[in-house]
């Protein structure tokens, strides 16, 4: 999810705050020249699409996973690097989508066009994720933050207690809004070891009347991520999780979760649209002062048409989808992401503490790796440096300050080895 | 705001509402034929962006308002008809914005490319409805469904009254959630006449304790507008308006009112983005209940970026604004969208009775134009003959039958003009 949210408050005026905007306009000027001289050579991908069947309806061929040399390598923690091929399709139908003499922005939520689009990125989802029948899924607004209300508003009544695991800034602002609706408990902090660990799942005190356990997946700030998950001690009970920055990374056992949900702007699409997968038998219960919006029952009951959804970015959705399931779904992507991380891991622990990842290896995150440099005044210099090679948004959350490379689904293996050999090369310059 | 919100219960269990989803799956089989022979001759429009000195600062030339021929002509009331220029900008810059090496989909919402984005569109905006600087503008989501409920979370007490004036389904629905937050009143509601009519100022009984009053200043579906705004009676209360449907299609005395919202799907954007404009008094006072991201102080203090925002949709509501301005601004729009209202209602005034409109004249939408057909067995027939010609989505909303024409700025006046053309013909042909 949402990496660098500010909980701060600022102490301008609030027309203060606005006047600067308008008094000082940012002016975007590339800063990037796109014809720096690299010494990166492209590495051929074997791309699972290129190598199975293909199930395209579209206009044009598929496209390999691939990197042209007019783009950067994103590292943005989200919204975050988006598949090639499935931008390039994005722009062939953006002005005209496959004859229908509109854009898919343009398009009645109600219409046969639009139908078809949001009805074909359920199914592929639930093909992905190989989503139980008694699962909805829901194509919903206002990003996992809303859902820190949504999900104790749908699932308890305001005196129930919950427990939270609280690994890291997301899992600790969902116990912080859950607080307004229910009765939480945080049964384990990480946070007086900086976030840096997952819990034994034994050692936790649950308490046996706790409506649901909540995690997040992965913490996209601190790059710890469960890599497996704790059984509520509630028979009744459900386990919850935020999945917004390892959505769709890997599969995922649909039916050890009562409710899933997760922001698309990591591996699966744009911002502004958040998906939910919820068991059937837990919508319908809703506290009554529910803004209607939250309510998961009239969602589910409208197939995510109540009001007007976030069409584009359920139609991007789709498309990746697409692309997920070609490259040959989960199982796939997951061996791809863990190769990548997995050379990225060991670029740090091979660099005799240059670089330093302080997460606890059993846990670290394969989509978000925070490290530092042992000199740490380098620091800057190595942003700024990597930058010059196209390589950006290496800086680390203003939180926990160092670098931190986000390497979703999108990331190409080619960016990940650009990184690693750009990393040795600044090793060599300043050991 | 989005025109056809399901209410009723539907009667399916929630695994068969989606097995139906997943058994039969809807194909989109493009029905219109592009190269049909139609009696249409193109009409050249004169756009003010043709005329005007150029201010672009993008790549490539600046294209007039136009109409391909590979278009249908999209009566849609929301999502609904984009300018053609702007829909071929952001088709030019999806893949790679503006030399920056990613598309706007893979920016983080804190770097400068986008915070240059959003501060433009904030900056054009604030220009386009001169908007005075002790107003916060937030881009959020969730539509103007979810603002039913913020602004009475925002604004109110849960004891504290407020007026609602019912002219349609829309402002209907503001009433009902409000009730949950506050104290509610409707004090003038025209569905006793089906929605044909806006109050006179003077007969209003408001509450002079009213902490505000509470408009739909377009109804979407009804196609009843307000020509002028009432004054609320309490003098420390404030005008509240849903301005969906009709945001900035003219200019609006923005400091008569509190707070204005609207979903952007209409006339400045894609769905997705829901545009807010508060004074700055009135932020700071959320109900304790209010999910963080319903707490217009949140935004506003955080210049719309506590969480991802719907950076794509900001984006084309960046470029649509700017679209407008070229045009010479909202007094140059509002010319266009009289006259092409004006056209359109006179054809169905001057049919004799083929044609009908229920709405009383002074009232009428310049956005939304419902009409009947005298013969109503004729109206599918219609619909799908204009089809035909690649004039879509003209059919009524389901709660009140027969047709819409939904003519937002982005409609051409050519539009407009084959529409009447095709409906004398079809009068002709089955008079």
């Amino acid at each position: 999810m949402a990496t660098s949210m500010t909980t701060s408050p600022q102490t301008h005026l609030l027309h203060q705050t606005h006047n600067s905007f308008l008094k000082t306009p940012t002016t975007f000027t590339p800063t990037i020249s796109l014809r720096t001289t690299t010494t990166f050579k492209p590495i051929s991908i074997q791309c699972a699409a290129t190598t199975q069947p293909q199930t395209h309806t579209h206009d044009g061929p598929p496209q390999a996973q691939s990197h042209s040399s007019d783009r950067v390598f994103n590292f943005a923690a989200g919204p975050a690097t988006l598949p090639e091929n499935v931008l390039r399709r994005a722009q062939s139908e953006l002005y005209n989508w496959r004859g229908s003499g509109m854009s898919v922005m343009e398009m009645s939520h109600r219409g046969k066009e639009f139908l078809s689009i949001i009805q074909k990125a359920e199914s592929d989802l639930r093909t992905l994720l190989e989503i139980p029948t008694e699962y909805s899924v829901l194509f919903l607004q206002g990003g996992a933050t809303t859902q820190f209300a949504a999900v104790p508003l749908n699932i308890c009544k305001s005196d129930d207690a919950v427990d939270h695991i609280v690994t890291g800034s997301w899992s600790d602002k969902a116990f912080k809004e859950a607080q307004k609706y229910c009765k939480p408990n945080v049964i384990w902090s990480g946070k007086s070891e900086k976030y840096t660990k997952i819990p034994s799942f034994d050692d936790l005190k649950q308490n046996p009347e706790a409506r649901f356990l909540h995690i997040c997946a992965n913490e996209t700030i601190h790059g710890v991520e469960f890599k497996n998950y704790p059984t509520p001690k509630n028979q009744n009970g459900i386990l919850v999780a935020d999945m917004s920055s390892n959505f769709c990374s890997k599969p995922v056992d649909v039916s050890k979760f009562g409710l899933i949900y997760a922001g698309a702007q990591k591996n699966v699409g744009p911002s502004g649209v958040t998906i939910v997968i919820v068991r059937n038998d837990l919508i319908g219960n809703a506290q009554g002062l529910t803004p209607v919006m939250l309510d998961y029952k009239i969602h589910a009951e409208n197939n995510s048409l109540y009001n007007t959804p976030p069409c584009y970015g359920i139609y991007m959705c789709g498309l990746v989808f697409e692309d997920l399931l070609e490259q040959g779904g989960l199982v796939e992507v997951e061996k791809k992401n863990r190769k990548k991380a997995e050379i990225l891991y060991q670029a740090i622990d091979e660099s005799n503490g240059f670089f330093r990842c302080p997460v606890e290896k059993s846990v670290r995150s394969f989509m978000n790796v925070p490290f530092t440099l042992e000199k740490s005044e380098l620091e800057g210099e190595f942003i700024k440096e990597a930058a010059k090679e196209n390589m950006v948004q290496l800086k680390g959350h203003r939180s926990v300050g160092g670098m931190r490379a986000s390497i979703y689904n999108a990331m190409p293996l080619a960016g990940v080895e650009k990184l690693v050999a750009f990393m040795k090369d600044f090793q060599a310059k300043h050991a």
